[in-house]
């Protein structure tokens, strides 16, 4: 049996000061390029596609490997690929990383064309808008005229509710798992704190760091956040009160628990594969993210132009971006008379869940772009 | 109406080897100082002494002032003093500051006996129970035979289960408020994490700073910790996704919301009255503490010995130590066929409501303590 292999491309675009990006904070972006895969063929109606968003530390490798070596498979492989839940033999998937990012998409370590140097502060401010209005570039060069759906986990699900309130027509359904119409203070709050660990970190330099990343920074904003991803009942089923090497406690600050002992691997390993500006710009994009803005906090009028088909899913434990939050967005669309499937998935696993409740959530995505894709063909 | 004045206190031992403070690390601790304060008079049969236990920034300046020009009184002054819900013209008040602490007992940044230098590292790591350990001295030089009832919030909770569990005849009652029977690896990991904030601060200089404090450490740490004081709802009713000072986005890194602009101003003014080092003491203290440990994680069975009588609450929106926590302290004593009141107070605060919802939590306190005193004197 041969591998799902794939293979990363670029579409750059934004050469011209036509053809440059208009961003929400009034700047334009040059030389834009977008990191993307696909996988599966665009059917001749042009009915299959569907975009798949990723979250704050994904990328664009989505399914498959890139060469048979490759230890591990795109982020989401369990869930997107040939005969699985979203069957690339059926559907043509789309993934591709966010501007501001740092897996192949234009973002403050990437060079400004104005000076020929790294952008690092100079990068303006994105918001998830911005992302979204690079994506619909990304949408005409491929020249897909609608999607059968967009699909979103945590900052994937921010980015499909822009999609379908900035382009109504431009999707036939949106699925946003584990998100929120708006990010709530306590989300803003704890993005904020792991900020200040980068900018407090000597080797940041105001972002113009060359040898030394600001890696103790990262990665204490990674594992802050990361305890955020996870509940309190998944922490005491999986670490409990265990110490990590010995029988009694050290007395001292190196780390005893086997919980600091995970903390501390999952900071070191995001340093590996993460830039700490893509981290304070992807961050402060969700910050700034509420999609009632535009009608003054009200949700429901803000998404009276959407009119294609949801469905909403979230996590029982997720404490980040709780039920209530979803909750929030169904009503809004109930109130719209917008077509809504909502479940809460019983879950202990947190925020996370959206990326370990693989059959749960294959299932129910599965069976809703059957039903979207035949109501296409009219059957 | 005279002002209700305090003055602070010292109780020096441990001059000699037999007088030095064991700890649970296995070394001693000489020249132990104590900071305390004492409000109203020992009744002549000593029968109606309360301990007062402070939580992790807290101090010994629980109530009054100590010169009329104090800006602001002691930290719970609202709860405690003539005529308030613990009445100190009935109760003899005592509280005292931690060792580890850094508000007048012995702690990290004191002289070390032996170098004549500032401890800093080489201050042993402490327990809550060496903690205990050292208020039990301070209890005998005042001559005080038994609490009428220990008093603590937080880590003063663990610190009054601390002695119910190692001194059971020592005291009439406990009234353990918003606390825990041992950290959760949540809690454990935030605690982890503000921790590395502190270490990563180029000005902490391995424990050994002088002209320049870590203060950005310092402040990141207390700044997360402050997030798991509030509940989501609390943050919500009081921050919403206010902005502070413009009517849009800033497009930049600087504190935009509300939310960001309070927390800024925690972290800064935490670090103009904590030490770094003792944050770092502290917090491993709590990290430590598990009152089970000493059965195997058998609570019911770590606290066989205890025998006194208890008012356990806990409030619904905190988090941090949530009301299941004190709901397996309240089991496992009801398991011992121990007295035992418990109130699980309906409030938003969060965590921080032990310090906010002081009507309610006072007029519990208030009854209790009336109704322990009057059996002591046989009514």
């Amino acid at each position: 049996m041969s591998e799902n292999l794939v293979k990363p491309e670029d579409f750059l675009f934004g050469e011209s000061e036509n053809d440059a990006l208009e961003l929400d904070c009034g700047k334009k972006l040059y030389s834009v390029n977008i990191r993307y895969e696909t996988y599966g063929e665009l059917a001749p109606d042009g009915t299959n596609a569907v975009l798949i968003q990723h979250a704050l530390s994904g990328d664009a490798h989505v399914s498959g490997k890139h060469s048979p070596d490759d230890a591990k498979p795109g982020w989401w492989d369990e869930m997107i690929g040939p005969g699985k839940h979203l069957d690339t033999n059926k559907y043509f998937v789309v993934c591709s990383n966010v501007i501001g990012g740092c897996a192949g998409s234009t973002g403050p370590r990437s060079i400004d064309p104005k000076t020929g140097k790294l952008y690092n502060l100079d990068f303006p401010v994105i918001t998830i808008a911005d992302m979204v209005r690079a994506q619909k570039r990304l949408m005409e060069h491929l020249k897909i005229k609608k999607w059968l759906s967009i699909v979103g986990g945590s900052m994937g699900g921010m980015q499909a509710l822009e999609w379908a309130s900035a382009y109504p027509d431009l999707m036939e359904s949106v699925i946003p798992i584990a998100t929120t119409p708006r990010l709530s203070p306590q989300a803003i709050a704890f993005d904020w704190v792991g900020r200040q660990a980068i900018l407090a970190d000597s080797n940041w330099k105001e972002g113009n760091y060359t040898e030394s990343d600001p890696q103790k920074g990262l990665s204490i904003a990674r594992m802050l956040a990361h305890i955020t991803y996870l509940s309190d009942q998944s922490m005491a089923n999986k670490f409990g009160r265990e110490l990590q090497d010995a029988s009694s406690y050290s007395f001292a600050f190196k780390r005893d628990f086997a919980v600091e002992s995970y903390l501390e691997y999952q900071g070191q390993r995001f340093t590996e594969r993460f830039d700490a500006n893509s981290y304070l710009y992807i961050t402060r994009a969700t910050d700034y993210f509420d999609v009632s803005a535009k009608a003054d906090g009200d949700l429901a009028k803000a998404l009276e132009p959407v009119k294609c088909h949801f469905l909403v899913v979230s996590f029982s434990s997720d404490w980040l971006f709780p039920s209530s939050q979803s909750e929030d967005l169904v009503k809004a669309l109930l109130k719209n008379q917008c077509e809504v499937s909502y479940c809460e998935v019983e879950s202990s696993y947190g925020h996370d869940a959206f990326l370990l409740e693989v059959d749960t959530l294959g299932t129910m995505i599965s069976d809703f772009l059957r039903n979207r894709l035949e109501a296409v063909h009219g059957r």
